[in-house]
């Protein structure tokens, strides 16, 4: 394995996943690849993420080395054949060539522009570190993607499903700011890729990609989405076709006990931060169906699982 | 021992002062807790603070991750029961509760506002840490406390006093910032912890809360109060009473050589970083009496002392 | 050795870049200095030298503690005799000592002001933690001296000149703001202890200093300069008369393959960041001739290996 950029990076994912939760259980923290570095590059703010991959090295002995791009360092260029002339000192070209030679591996975190959505669409500063560097790159959330938190989740499914082919719902929920589309997308993905028993709900003028939700009912009525659900997925996400646009807060559509109660008992999920009371209320998430912290802790195992396949050089 | 919050949490603290000074003369730097992770959260920038305690882990073997609240992260929300559609994008609830499942320990630190009283008395972000996260949480500086100063304050009292009973004075001096009264209550409550002989001099418009130096003299004038005495601790802080208010620098204050010249030859002590020829004169701090420094190096192990003790469980 | 803040604090410089070639070629990754701690002090930003001092640090076992200056902590006086009651909250004096206290060895990043000449001169940041630090000091770029970037240069042409004594450019090259002189200062002194063949070209009104450049042949015609040139090291420069003033961009001084063809097939470097198009174009960059990644690399290999000799407490 080279890289974990798109959840189908993993080759046979779902067998991956029950590997997962095996691996899980028998974690032991190791020295194992003491001798190995891996870089954290931050476009972004992050508390989970870096927090979790951390901890995920240390379980292995790998050392981190983290930078916080714009902070520690400076702007980079993306775009190729430009005079350098404004307020990006460096080019991806020479930053990801230097970076990698000095770690064994490298991860990346850079949330959409939400402005651009032809270079959004393109993922262009992940899959520049990818084409630069010399040394494996791992996801922490791109523009349209966010692998580890959907591994995460879907062994936080596995790890709870009371049943074999539970039904999912990713439920559109009110936010304040228009957010990006990664972990929706990378949600969908990984859903499809377990073959999971996914239904997709949100007001009719915030529909995702149809590349990516293609092959999924899309219901505009979350009440009857939420009907016999096993598992509720709360996200918002602005709109993909009138790009980067806030959908107006809808507070009819916040998760409260009322529409969990329209469901089978199901188990709530959200990949955190989470606006209480506006994404979801507080009895929702101080209910015992709350998965959220328990997806929280997957991170440092979903991420181990792939450092090491990585570092084992594993298919 | 589950918390180090407050001085009071540190049961039978004069005895464990005296542990501390064998314990520094007897460090080994070890790698005894190198599966441990210690988390370190700063709401406030820290220099001391940040590399002592990173220092102390280290000379354990334990792994420490920093994160910056604001900085690295975002603004966390400590309010219950609120529609949060503001700012404020994670609920302490939630980050303490993630956080904890990364660490084995967690350490906080964040200066009271000096605007809201009653939730700076409440100690309220670090308290919540305590109330949502699932391991032990040390305090590196809350709005009311810091319990690890003073306990390097203590230690660097027993280490230079050449009486049974030395004559301790807490002096106000002045400042161009309103600051908060952390560093001030530990050391009070020290001092009674350790049943040392202090007097307090201050400013009328600048007394304590009453309950902190209730049983010690708070005597007005600097000169009456500075006669015999052994250890001068210098240190601002704003009004308790007219809460947060700022006391005009009064110069009068600044403690100079015809001001230590009262004292018998004593030592000079504050918890840096000191604004020199403000709080100090250059000629006080450049004489053979500062101790300051030594309060400084100090930090790194009382902060080892209480971590060892957390991680060994021990009351 | 005790310090490595100019290049002639490295005795017998040339024999050392012979030993470091031989060095980096054996360099093993090892816990040899286990028990160590570099501590990094960052006043201003850093891609390239954080990362691989950390890497140096961890080749050789060695425990990194950065703090950025500022940010996660607060500004610093170094002025002497002054009443604390600005922006500043920490003197230098206290810094130093109180951080010497945490460390082994202390790295230092302060860029030239470019406002006050004279301090510049001084470099009076990185000189002060020189004289106040308890433990020995390395310069990760002053004002005036960036030694590490240097050496690793020194390193580059070493394994890559064909000829015994190459011949150098040192090319003035036009950018956006005014920069420091530390690298071009740095570069004219190591070519001096190496004994190499160095001609400067720049523009008339942006000579450096002539103490620096003392001995070494400054030409205006950087046409003329490139004639059957080895190696061309381009670098941009303030003036250093009118102090700190920049140079407006002058493209006729933008690297390009047509001035490249004067040269005896030389080998392009620069310390990077570099502004593409602007210092030197994309086709020189993207060219076989480009040393600068490899010079980034070497970073790794100069720091570890004054890390080392500073260790070992070898001249």
């Amino acid at each position: 394995m080279k890289k974990f950029i798109y959840s189908e990076d993993l080759i046979d994912y779902d067998i991956n996943v029950s590997n997962l939760i095996k691996y899980k259980n028998n974690v032991n923290i190791s020295n194992k690849y003491q001798n190995k570095v891996l870089g954290l590059i931050f476009f972004n703010p992050s508390l989970r993420t870096r927090l979790s991959t951390q901890k995920a090295a240390l379980n292995l002995g790998i050392k981190t080395i983290s930078i916080n791009v714009n902070k520690d360092s400076w702007q980079l260029e993306f775009e190729d054949n430009i005079v350098m002339n404004g307020d990006k000192p460096e080019h991806i070209k020479e930053a990801a060539q230097v970076i990698s030679q000095y770690c064994d591996i490298i991860g990346v975190r850079s949330f959409a522009s939400l402005e651009n959505k032809k270079t959004d669409l393109e993922d262009i500063i992940i899959n520049s570190f990818v084409k630069y560097s010399k040394v494996p790159v791992i996801n922490l959330e791109s523009a349209i993607s966010h692998p580890l938190q959907s591994l995460a989740d879907a062994l936080t499914i596995k790890e709870n499903s009371k049943f074999k082919n539970p039904k999912i719902i990713l439920s559109w929920a009110p936010h304040i700011k228009p957010l990006p589309h990664a972990v929706a997308n990378s949600f969908i993905k990984m859903c499809r890729l377990c073959n999971f028993d996914l239904t997709i709900t949100n007001p009719k003028e915030c529909n995702l990609s149809k590349e990516i939700t293609n092959g999924f009912d899309v219901i505009h009525d979350q009440n009857t989405a939420f009907k016999n659900a096993d598992f509720i997925y709360a996200k918002n996400w602005s709109s993909f076709e009138n790009y980067g646009k806030l959908i107006k807060p809808k507070n009819s559509w916040t998760i409260d006990t009322e529409k969990m109660e329209l469901t089978n008992n199901a188990y709530f999920m959200h990949c955190l931060p989470v606006r209480r009371n506006l994404i979801v209320t507080d009895h929702v998430l101080d209910s015992k169906n709350n998965l959220t912290i328990n997806q929280a802790n997957n991170r440092t195992f979903a991420t181990q699982y792939i450092l090491d396949k990585i570092l084992k050089n594993e298919k």
